[in-house]
């Protein structure tokens, strides 16, 4: 016999119980965030018509795209028609095209799902992965911004994430820097690229990279001097003041620490001008979380005013964010292994065969009060269905044993101190629930 | 500009936030009910390796297996290495057989979550579509069987769903028919399929079938003879007491009959000898529950030991039943259109540029407390604020003019009745959560 492979597909993962259940208290956690926020979930099909697809994420992107076989007569043709989501924002743009007039003038939504990249598998990197977005369509106000921030701020503050940092810019400084400081358009893309590098290159890495770009030396030498000066921030206010754009920038950014900095539990909020984002479709604020702790990015978004015309529709004011869940489970989970999931409150054994109808009669009351619980299912005495109720994780044993059943009662038995309550068959629902506080 | 078509690939569906959480709800209630009956949740990937899934669909089956392209310098080839799951079945026995030594002697698992097949859409009838299984991996008792019954029976009257009938036979009874009327080895299969067909061909039809397939005229006649009488049930009984198999099977069946009929509120439970269900891989009982009001089955399943030897492993008794999720949404959704879903709690409403800060503030405190609120973000005077809140279904909008920002107060407005109460700022959170009982 051959052997079989029976692992998930590279970069996939199989979840069993104990896993899953931490998994899902992280994304319920954020579920009930975002709606406490007013954002209602969505939910689109895990594949797309191929050209659905095509031409939204650069050449890159592109080539990560698991696209799906044709069938019927076409099979053998080896033509795709079909292709797994990549992400859950160009889904979404499809749908808000399609019932723009079905939903509200302001539509916050959330999505939580899996996407699906062929990307080489890593430490956390996963070829099927969940993403958590929420966006507002339709606002153009930097309090909808604000909102984005808060709520995903809500989401780590729910889950006792420490602290992080909002590092906040918008597009319009960037296009405000670039015209203050003479960058001449053509050379615009390149610069900003290598500024969003300074964190890994340092400030003389950042010089020589944007000489290397073809940047004039009086322009290179004031980048320069400004970023490697003692407070750029403060620097870079003032050389704005000649740019209308950068001046609206400035207010947007001001606008959202305002609103966004008192309602920070665990975090902060700074500026940070040099934050530029590589996709390129941002058009206003911009922002990511970095967990300080980590040393981590966690989460990031911004204003994409104009996506909704990929689909041929008006172009409307979006603005949106995305925690990267699958890190933040990660880190959340850190190496220690998690606990063995709690089995139901209550294992119900068998004392012999004649005993059976009753244990079943006893299992399904309990569990008609809402309380969880399992009835043995293993051929052995009660000494070895004991021992399986606490493999289980269940916190109470129920036994009736021959006394017990002339009695019509049974005893509980507390499955960590050992101590047993006895209780007539009729009462053990709420003995149950009482014990179970 | 060429037309874009945006509506969801065909046999898909995208989901707008009311009919989501109108499914949120249903498959909420599953996942309840299967944990309280002792079950755990588990996941597998969405595609599988594609040997995972062949030869183990049937012919049919197989064509509908949605293949996935090989990707980078295989790319040009046409070939395929990956499949989405067609069920979820298969991926749980390949996962069990993997980790069977982590996982509990009797493993309870339930997973829901969307399979895929290039089925022909049609009404009810999707590409995409949920199952809802619950499966019981290493108990041979007949008590398993009758506990996967009382979870898929107790997920219905957890949802109030309309009557119900529980058919039930076994495999062994099947077998011990066949030889109690000596039907040969090799037509056994093809009577099996036609006895299936009873409700849609009717006694004569089956009849003809049975001639058709070459069973000798005093089989047919016998066959024919007992199903076309008063009580074939009792008629079988007596004929399966020469058969060893047939025996076995009837005690299963009664004893299933024993431990699940008085637990059901909403259903009744009967023997069904000529249930057969199309699966060839059961091997014990088998069930099908159909509801009775709308004519349909909803719910399926059996024992089928000896599937997890399809991945080289030792046979394992496993016995297991699907919900027909979608079908039971549909049902109970109806032709009526859903409501709207309920927005926020709260609706804080912003009457100038100045008043922001304070609103948002005010907002955030409301969330800070557990309740749902959401901050006007739409340009318009109160009167237009005060319909967006409506439209949204928010049961409070809370309102600071002027006069009520001079006192530190607000006005909190029931959107149903019109009636306005007055709060100090700082007790809106704890007014509104009283005021929402």
């Amino acid at each position: 016999m051959t052997k079989i492979n029976l692992a998930p597909p590279s970069g996939t993962r199989d979840f069993l119980p104990q896993e899953l259940l931490f998994r899902r208290r992280v994304l319920l956690a954020a579920q009930t965030v975002f709606e406490r926020h007013g954002f209602l979930p969505m939910d689109t099909p895990a594949f797309e018509r191929l050209e659905t697809l095509t031409g939204k994420y650069g050449d890159e992107g592109e080539k990560l795209i698991f696209k799906i076989l044709k069938r019927g007569d076409k099979a053998a043709s080896g033509e795709s028609d079909l292709a797994l989501r990549y992400d859950l924002t160009v889904p979404t743009m499809r749908v808000v095209s399609h019932h723009r007039h079905e939903l509200p003038r302001i539509f916050k939504r959330y999505q939580i799902g899996p996407v699906w990249r062929a990307d080489r598998p890593g430490k956390g990197r996963f070829r099927e992965f969940y993403q958590c977005d929420v966006d507002i369509v339709g606002a153009r106000s930097a309090l909808a911004d604000a909102e984005v921030l808060l709520a995903l701020s809500a989401v780590l503050r729910e889950l006792a994430f420490p602290g992080f940092v909002i590092r906040l810019n918008s597009r319009q400084v960037l296009r405000g820097m670039l015209e203050a400081y003479d960058v001449p358009a053509e050379r615009q893309g390149a610069t900003v690229v290598a500024l969003d590098k300074l964190d890994k290159i340092g400030v003389e890495g950042l010089k020589n990279e944007l000489a290397t770009i073809g940047l004039v030396q009086t322009v290179v030498d004031r980048l320069h001097g400004d970023i490697a000066g003692s407070d750029f921030a403060a620097q870079l206010r003032q050389r704005l003041e000649t740019s209308a754009t950068g001046r609206a920038g400035l207010a947007e950014v001001e606008a959202i620490r305002e609103a966004v900095g008192p309602e920070l539990a665990n975090g902060t909020i700074e500026f940070e001008p040099l934050l530029a984002r590589g996709m390129d479709y941002y058009t206003g604020p911009i922002f990511e979380f970095y967990a300080t702790e980590f040393r981590s990015a966690i989460a990031g978004g911004g204003r994409y005013d104009g996506l909704t015309s990929m689909f041929g529709r008006q172009a409307e004011p979006v603005c949106g964010g995305s925690l990267g869940i699958e890190r933040i489970i990660m880190l959340l989970q850190g190496d220690a292994a998690l606990p063995a999931p709690a089995g139901p409150l209550a294992y119900v054994t068998v004392w012999s065969d004649e005993q059976r109808p009753a244990a079943f009669k006893l299992v399904a009351a309990i569990r008609a009060r809402g309380i969880s619980a399992e009835i043995n299912l293993v051929d052995g005495g009660i000494g070895q269905q004991l021992k399986i109720a606490s493999e289980r994780r269940c916190r109470f044993a129920v036994i009736q044993g021959p006394d017990e059943a002339a009695a019509g009662t049974v005893q509980i038995k507390d499955m960590d101190s050992g101590q047993q309550v006895g209780a007539p068959v009729a009462a053990v629902p709420a003995t149950l629930a009482r014990l179970a506080g």
